[in-house]
């Protein structure tokens, strides 16, 4: 044994147990009678590039009833649970099932406590009874969050092996305000070590896979609700986003999320690296499975919510409920490419597919090379750890829990361990604030409305082989709404191949020929397509009910299978 | 000659041709038939605490006709202009005669261009006669603003000597909004060098009076815009404010002015060495003389100008016009001692009056002690200077310049020339977000509508004698709304002095010691006072009409001497 082994086998000492001890408290929150029998060893699904949705439907794992109340919208659901054609528990209990089921595939959930949502939702229904009413208008929704969203009484460890030893004290706001509208809280979802990967992966539950291929991953930094989400195993969750992570894992996993401008929804009693960092702003927002879903929550939770009653950071500023817009009425310049790394065939197919058919409904169409994103893209990655990465290092150290491959490339973004000085702090916000106002200028003066693009070069990646984020962290420096949606379109190994043109393509960067060369077509089969949708800062609402018709408009509809 | 004073010299050749021109173009830009004699040299007069806003009224400086515009609200004047009743080119006229005279005694522009305004005068009054309607909704009125607004083809030093070479290549974009709505330009106001002074002074255009006492200072660093709007010679001004800037001039030269939330009114297209720096926020915001005319000013520029289409920092919210609030609805929270320095007699007084006042008519008054004042203000202080004062220092050093008095003072804010690491800044942004949590806690928890407060711990300074500004600082790092208004209140040597018991107080710091024992009674006569309301964040709205009802309760109305 080398020194250095151990020094690491002494650190071991400490942490391992910890991990066990949670390993073995999540597998135990798992209701037995919940769980299903897998058709083959899970190493074998993924071998396979197992489609958990298919399997779902074709073997016909929930009951009809299970499956109605399971593939309604969250609309729909409240509706009938407001009007008593539907009880909280039955409509809990169908998506608990499904939720195992969702983590017997895909390794979502960080923790089940089924018991206290069935609590939950009998109290619900008892209020409803006695009162004639709800108690708000996500009565009786099953709802699940993002393992950094600190939930009282329960470790939130936010993907750090330090984190075990910290058990919350208090709920995250956006936790108290949905408990407040009605939500039913009964599963938490995994999420990587640091956050800082458009991937699953942390040294405490692993890596989260992705439900249409289990090969692949769920996308992240909210891997977990992406894969559960998609699957059906809640109405809706709640995920973060500083580079991408609402939008990698809704698009990757087959759904739908927002990513709200900053200071909409209250990061508030949330654990993560960030406090004080507010160069590129962290949001929170939902993921869920239709455009009209993601508009309750926001609805809800900004206007009956009021979470600036709560944390100071949110802007007062009410939602305003819009009609869709005529395709006919929208103006949409398409990013083909952002001038640093290729979209692969699938992503290509998908995007021309799309961009005909909204042309068809009568969108009009501008293309659009978007300018300066080479320093947007440094410009975001300096902002990310210009601390030198002094917080993250301070969580990791704590436990001596080994890097895990994404978390080594990430803490190198920028400057790596350098604690930059304020003044090229301010120099940084100076060149972002330049940045936004270059955007939007061009939006303004050109009357255009939205900004349609690829959420990433890819479709979901390998686990731990995903590397670019300039498709994502674009719209996180400019802190533009931007919604993903689905295009109903799956990645096809007979035609997603490379065509002899593009192989003779010549890369800008090495980073572009990793990205590009990592996608194989066989590798990649059924992976779904999303894309997304932006527009201009603080105006989130004119970006969701445009989704909804550009989705109608695409007649992609995740309730049906 | 010392080698320093050789190297002084030297650098002086460099500069002191350009102030000399700067100072001759001012002069010359002075209209000459709208020039009084003074009565005395101007130098007795500051001697003599003289009160040039008596004399205005005293010895009759203006025709019956020029009074009457002169002392309109600007709401009246674009009421009266868009029927008929008076014409741009009478309101301007009126305004620009007694813009020279606000001048002459304070010292309070930096350039004049009253042929432009006229220009502008009668364009707007042919576009009026002949489309029937006004061109926006502050159609006609005369605007005054701060130096540092790039002013296009004007020069632009933000009160730095190396600025004299800049000529600003397009206007701010609040001067773009604001001619677009109509405003009348015709003068540029003075501040102070580097605009961290509560207070005027830079070596180009030197220190601006007050106009009730001219030994007095008129605040700062909006310390133009406060002499010139309290005297009345524009309807409204535009000032910034990241410590008090705004509020100070306001209160000390006997106006009314509002530090809006941040992101509301652009920033864009002004100089200054904070580019970049956002974990304070400088606001721009009005000085005027009525709260109506704040609500103008914020209503139109936020409702017709829609400032988020020309500055992506902007937030898309409409200002909501609301009814002023009956006493009997309000509750307010009164600080009589911010825990850091006494306010001298006047304040004291002054707040008594008001309070008084206010619970006669039945607003409700809860007693405050402010929280955590003291860590507030250090913090806020290691905010402005948390770049070692880098970009301060390129101003300053470009030219040679000296620093003056306040300068020296300022740049040893906080760690002074210390560049912090990220990491510090990020810890310094954390604990304003906790400040700005327990603030609004606060008030949310005790349903308390408002913070009453003094806008200093005493009324104008002499020039150069102004070193704490926590009264006004404590709302930039909470990022609070705050309107500053006149309680009708004029300091009285004769009854403002200190009691034996003041005489016997135990100073908490020598910076409270060295501002109390700056208050001579004596050398502060007939100095306004001016008091602070203070409201959440981004609720602008709600402050202004507070104030509104708040000054109606008083019965104060800067038009009638």
């Amino acid at each position: 044994m080398t020194k250095s082994q151990l020094f690491e086998s002494f650190l071991f000492k400490e942490w391992v147990p910890k991990i066990e001890k949670y390993r073995q408290d999540l597998e135990a929150s798992i209701p037995a009678d919940l769980k299903i029998e897998l058709p083959k060893p899970i190493d074998q699904l993924i071998d396979e590039q197992f489609n958990a949705v298919k399997y779902l439907y074709d073997a016909k794992l929930l009951t009809s009833e299970e499956l109605a109340i399971t593939d309604s919208s969250a609309v729909d659901l409240v509706n009938k649970i407001a009007k008593g054609k539907l009880s909280s528990v039955e409509v809990f209990k169908a998506f608990a099932k499904r939720a195992v089921i969702a983590h017997q595939f895909t390794n979502c959930a960080t923790e089940f406590f089924t018991e206290e949502g069935l609590k939950r939702a009998q109290e619900l229904d008892a209020y409803l009874k006695e009162n004639g009413k709800t108690v708000g208008p996500l009565h009786g929704l099953p709802v699940s969050l993002k393992e950094h969203l600190c939930y009282k009484g329960k470790v939130t460890h936010a993907g750090y092996v330090s984190g075990l030893d910290y058990v919350a004290t208090e709920d995250s706001v956006t936790t108290q305000i949905l408990a407040k509208l009605g939500a039913v809280f009964y599963v938490r979802t995994n999420q990587p070590q640091t956050l800082m990967h458009l991937d699953s992966g942390n040294n405490i539950t692993g890596f989260c896979k992705n439900p249409y291929n289990l090969l692949l991953s769920s996308g992240g930094s909210s891997s977990g609700e992406g894969a559960l989400t998609a699957f059906g195993g809640s109405t809706m969750g709640v995920g973060t986003d500083i580079g991408g992570s609402i939008r990698s894992p809704a698009a990757f996993s087959g759904g739908i999320g927002l990513r709200p401008s900053s200071n909409r929804i209250s990061w508030l009693g949330s654990l993560s690296c960030f406090a004080g960092q507010e160069s590129v702003p962290g949001v929170m927002g939902p993921l869920a499975r239709s455009v009209d879903d993601i508009e309750l929550f926001m609805e809800s939770y900004i206007n009956e919510g009021k979470p600036w009653e709560y944390d100071a950071c949110i802007l007062p500023m009410a939602w305003r409920k819009l009609e869709k817009p005529n395709p006919s009425d929208l103006t949409l310049a398409v990013i083909r490419d952002d001038g640093l790394v290729r979209v692969t065939p699938p992503v290509r197919r998908a995007l021309n597919a799309t961009v005909e058919k909204l042309k068809a409904a009568g969108v009009k169409i501008v293309e659009f090379n978007p300018p300066n994103t080479k320093l947007a893209y440094e410009t975001v990655h300096q902002m990310y750890t210009c601390d030198g990465n002094h917080m993250h290092r301070k969580f990791l150290s704590a436990s001596g829990e080994p890097l895990v491959k994404l978390t080594k490339w990430n803490l190198n973004y920028g400057q790596g361990a350098r604690d930059i000085p304020a003044s090229e702090n301010r120099q940084l916000n100076y060149i972002r604030d330049g940045l936004r106002q270059e955007y939007t200028e061009f939006l303004v003066k050109n009357r255009i409305d939205f900004i349609l693009s690829p959420t990433n070069q890819n479709v979901a990646p390998h686990s731990g082989e995903i590397f670019n984020w300039s498709y994502t962290s674009l719209f996180n420096i400019l802190d533009f709404p931007t919604l993903v949606f689905q295009t109903g379109i799956f990645q096809d190994p007979t035609i997603d191949k490379w065509t002899e043109e593009d192989l003779s393509y010549k890369y800008r960067s090495p980073l572009e020929q990793m990205e590009n060369e990592n996608y194989n077509p066989e590798e990649f089969v059924g992976a779904p397509v999303g894309l997304q949708l932006s527009g201009r800062r603080h105006l989130d609402e004119l970006v969701v009910a445009a989704g909804k018709t550009i989705v109608d408009v695409l007649g992609v509809d995740l309730f049906k299978h």
